[in-house]
């Protein structure tokens, strides 16, 4: 069976229409992960909400009947679970979402690509720079491409790593998986670091749990920058569950996978959160360079080169202008 | 079949007869890869020298009728040959070897541990630091423990990668291969240092021939540190033919493997040794500071753990001191 990034690479290129080429492991497209305001509102009135939200702001941002929603599935749910953990235990840190309505959703002209975005700063005296959740749907000729992403990020309070969850699923049957406490130094340099937050807290412990199923393979990134900023303990894995697999790929995203990731998340809310760490001017400017230079780098080899292919110039234009504000960097 | 690493941690740890515990990819043990100087007399006279050296300083160093030679086998061939390729392309970049006899060549008292190194110094002038060659022979209750590594380590003139080869040996029919360009820079922190030297030199390529292999399985150093220091394109795996594949790996080892070594030494020489670069001193002590805590890191993790349990103290602090020499780097 083709593995994900080969299958992506077999799509055409050319079209505005399709997939991405290349999913470089740094993906932060979207498509309805609810935003934060809808999911809360959506508690106080059972039956949850599937597949579709209330917002009144993505309601009035193109008219419904256009284009078709993401399908609800295992990796959404999974990731609205995870995400709300996050904000409750974050709470006040965080401030209400501020990303326009026409980025909240977005789709493509053609009709078979949904996406969506939200972006929570963090509000001031807090070690947050911003949550961000997205996601993506895209029909391709056989089936679809469905990409949740969750990233909380902190600011330069600390030096504590960033915590990163990917999902890519390219078919029903097989996905891959990126989750990582993003580091913010050079391992190699400051093995006390290493120590501390990888070593410590029994990160490799999660990863092996995942690499153990007997579907999972190691996750190649195509893209070396991406393989580069990760950390040794980041789960990169691809989950394949072959043929008539699809019950097997819901079960593990359920079970294993979110407990891994439900404790991967409670790692960084334990140790990284409430890191405050003093730093003189030289160490601060270089955190703050190399931060940087990461997230131009995430964005430049994810979405500029991806998301235009997908959504058009205009739309892309739009949601990469969104994210290069939550990430504080401009266009190169 | 139990990995390596999980056969290693079923010897008793406590012996100082035994192997490590943890082999943790950075392993600058020894045994009979001859001395430069040897393989070079050893040319003027077929057939090639087999198990037995005639290095005059090594015949005067211990009794030879006290302890066996290492045995002649593929990883050690193919080490030759990519050593000696090194050695006639570096040519007068490298001085003589000045490793003391007991160290050339160690022995445990109970006769089943044996060891080499040769470390040769770059020339002034030169971007070598040094070419450190060794390997060791282990025997162990159900057979024997075999260590080759190359390591060719760039001075301060250049932030060009360091060559690194180790192959680890622990059956007739499994290994595992560790190859990288090891690099000098935080990755993330220069994307530019990343297409250089990696990308554009096609290094993934060599990778991926080796983990294509139906044989091969990706290595996780238990050290979080090792799979820190290395590149994204290292080749970490371990190679295991199955029972009754003695030949099947040697096969490997004489061909595909020899090949990858090759190439990728190929690629150290062509972009590497002769990449000398303007640096300020800001970045020139951030580099010499980088390279010291990787290599003081490098022993520690590696030798000063292991290789007193394999040669006991006396023989273990000797050729530690050599290393440490080598490396530029004290006790800590």
């Amino acid at each position: 069976m083709l593995r994900l990034e080969q299958y992506l690479r077999l799509l055409p290129a050319t079209s505005h229409a399709t997939a991405p080429a290349l999913i470089s492991g740094y993906s932060f497209l979207s498509s309805p992960l609810p935003r934060l305001s809808a999911l809360r509102l959506a508690r106080s009135r059972p039956p949850p909400l599937r597949g579709k939200t209330s917002s009144p702001v993505r309601a009035s941002a193109e008219p419904d009947s256009t284009v078709k929603r993401a399908p609800e599935m295992a990796q959404r749910e999974v990731a609205r679970v995870v995400a709300d953990q996050a904000v409750a235990r974050l709470g006040a840190r965080l401030l209400p979402s501020a990303v326009p309505a026409d980025v909240v959703e977005f789709r493509n002209a053609a009709g078979n690509a949904v996406g969506s975005l939200d972006v929570q700063r963090g509000s001031p005296g807090s070690s947050i720079d911003f949550m961000l959740q997205s996601s993506l749907h895209c029909e391709v000729p056989n089936g679809a491409i469905d990409i949740t992403s969750i990233l909380i990020f902190l600011n330069a309070s600390t030096d504590a790593p960033h915590f990163l969850l990917e999902l890519i699923q390219g078919s029903s049957t097989s996905m891959v998986v990126i989750l990582d406490l993003l580091p913010r130094k050079d391992l190699a340099f400051h093995p006390d670091y290493l120590q501390k937050y990888y070593e410590e807290t029994g990160m490799d412990e999660q990863r092996r749990k995942i690499e153990e199923l007997p579907q999972a393979r190691p996750y190649r990134s195509p893209s070396l920058f991406v393989r580069s900023a990760c950390s040794p303990t980041a789960i990169m894995v691809s989950i394949d569950c072959g043929q008539g697999g699809e019950k097997a790929l819901e079960e593990i995203i359920h079970g294993q996978l979110a407990k891994v990731i439900q404790e991967a998340l409670q790692t960084w809310l334990d140790n990284c959160v409430d890191s405050t760490i003093e730093m003189d001017e030289a160490e601060r400017d270089c955190l703050l360079k190399r931060d940087r230079i990461v997230r131009s780098k995430s964005i430049e080899v994810d979405l500029t080169a991806n998301l235009p292919r997908m959504f058009g110039p205009d739309v892309s234009s739009r949601v990469i202008t969104e994210i290069r504000k939550a990430f504080g960097v401009q266009e190169p």
